[in-house]
């Protein structure tokens, strides 16, 4: 973590930051090691002070290694944060304007004094620890690792537990059970279990619909193992495909692998995407491919890079994203193929070593 | 839905709000139904428009009645919006300061012209919507009360899953299993088993932890149940207690029975907390209880009002608080006792119906 908040200050030296109001949940833990449910910490060239309150005493000593801790008792960990910062004799201090809300901004001012207020808190133009947090450090690439790894054992779980007639949900109480059991600290989101028609919902969070005799069954889901964030999708079918089926299938597949080719440092996000899109428009399907097609993934579950049409920002060695084209027939079936990987010089590599083949149970 | 859309309408009218873009998406959730991860929700006068991405075609269609729903395509829902918003002659639209970003107003204010662009977008000085759902109508406290009894069935059911030696993560797992299989979407938030000296962490997550022969166990848990969120803590004790913890569990629980009798239609929030902390100031262990007494409680798991020292908002009729007076003795023991209860006239009603007495498995 000392590393960490030494990297962050040369970017804030590098661009005339002369501090740094963090707020933001997984920014603070991400410095400091703190999980706790709120916090405000505070970096300067040479001091770091994490501000929380006083469900969080014991907590906080246990956590943090790389900032004081403050506990607030009368005021917010924020307004305490302000005020503290008032006194170390800056001009001005960053705040990260993506997670600042403007009620936020407008109590920090009222935290300082009138001379000070206008100008003290000045929002980013580009937040530098969501910069920082998009290249993953061998610490965190190790608990992505151990994360994704997770996820590939409860798909080969969930194969077994598959059949005609139970319900989504029960399908993913199953998941999230076992994850549980195998060490997981939660879901990383919402678990989706769609099938059937529904399927041709890209997010169709599991419902008490049942798994029919013939379809798809999309199952999209991550755990939270080490604080760090898993996400993979895979999509099977139950009973005997249709020739359509099969030729959309080998289609997403293409393009997945593709994309994942595509994927090295250097190589914008714009160009991943278009490997993706390119195939499934030569297939006749780029229409039904509604979203983009990856997402960085660490700490929280949607991170930086975004990687999405036109987007020019270059990947980079040690940033771990998503690969996840889909297509979506809506009223008639989906599907969608997602590995994480971890981008290196030479390409990626797979963290989410599950099969993607087709699978018919 | 329409009866809440007018509802909001007739705040705005008397506050002078043109129009309201709105971005939280529990605000959309409980003004439309619908329940995707991306939206933005305008209001004028006389229409309702939500803007989604493709991602939600079909699941717009099916969930939203209370409004028209336009799907972005090249551009974001909440640009897409903005631009809508400025087409609609109007002079200033509100927006909700508590939850939009810096970054987010700055990304609006660009989708408008020049010429509007300043000062068309306004934060409410209170957010309106938020208001509005912290009085739940007939329809939410039904489930509410759902939620609440699912709860309840899970305190049952883990106590009899409860023995010294296995983990506290192994008794989240099968609370939050049993949740699943009893039909909640997902925890409302991330289950709370803090046993031994670990019940002195008021927020302390699951653990590898085994469950001692001795001492104490808090666990704090919710589901969600058709959107709604439930919360209830209790405190139980694994083998002969002390005295002393004995003494320090009577307070705790005359302290949340007294904050209880005193939650009622017209009372401020600060003299409910007042109820409480006054009962564990007589019993010498006010420097324990570190937190505030409650929040409310709805489509998220906080919610307004907060229940702390000095808070000089009513109570009113239709308001779910929770009410959870707890102490903690770093490193020895914690307790704390939650129920979650409806206000009304003449006091409250507990929709979290297990046991309070005394429990020694």
């Amino acid at each position: 973590m000392q590393v960490r908040i030494r990297t962050i200050r040369k970017a804030m030296a590098a661009q005339n930051v002369q501090a740094l109001l963090l707020t933001h949940l997984p920014d603070v833990h991400y410095l400091t090691g703190f999980t706790g449910s709120n916090a405000a910490l505070a970096i300067t060239p040479r001091k770091a002070v994490l501000f929380t309150d006083g469900r969080y005493t014991v907590q906080a000593r246990e956590e943090v290694e790389s900032a004081r801790v403050v506990i607030a008792k009368k005021k917010s960990a924020q307004t305490m944060a302000a005020a503290w910062l008032e006194q170390q004799q800056l001009t001005s201090c960053g705040i990260d304007g993506t997670h600042t809300t403007i009620a936020l901004l407008g109590h920090l001012r009222k935290a300082v004094s009138g001379r000070l207020r206008r100008g003290f808190f000045q929002p980013l133009e580009s937040p530098l620890v969501a910069a920082q947090r998009e290249i993953k450090d061998a610490a965190e690439i190790r608990r992505m690792r151990q994360a994704a790894a997770l996820g590939a054992r409860l798909f080969d779980h969930i194969l077994g537990f598959l059949e005609p007639g139970i319900t989504e949900v029960a399908v993913a109480a199953e998941l999230e059970h076992q994850a549980r059991l195998l060490g997981a600290e939660a879901m990383s989101f919402e678990t989706i279990v769609a099938s059937g028609a529904r399927s041709a919902l890209p997010h169709g969070r599991a419902s008490s619909s049942r798994i029919p005799r013939k379809g798809f069954i999309t199952l999209d889901f991550g755990v939270i193992l080490n604080g760090y964030c898993s996400d993979m999708t895979r999509t099977v079918h139950m009973g005997r495909a249709t020739a359509e089926e099969e030729r959309a299938y080998a289609a997403v597949l293409e393009a997945q692998e593709s994309a994942v080719a595509a994927a090295k440092d250097g190589v914008t996000c714009g160009d991943v995407d278009e490997a993706a899109r390119s195939v499934l428009k030569r297939a006749g399907l780029a229409r039904y491919f509604t979203h983009s097609t990856g997402h960085g993934v660490g700490l929280e579950i949607h991170e930086g890079p975004r990687i999405a049409a036109n987007q020019k920002q270059p990947l980079a060695e040690g940033m771990v994203v998503t690969i996840e084209p889909g297509v979506y027939l809506p009223g008639r079936f989906g599907i969608r193929i997602e590995d994480t990987v971890v981008i290196n010089r030479n390409g990626c590599e797979i963290i989410t070593p599950s099969p993607k083949a087709w699978i018919e149970l």
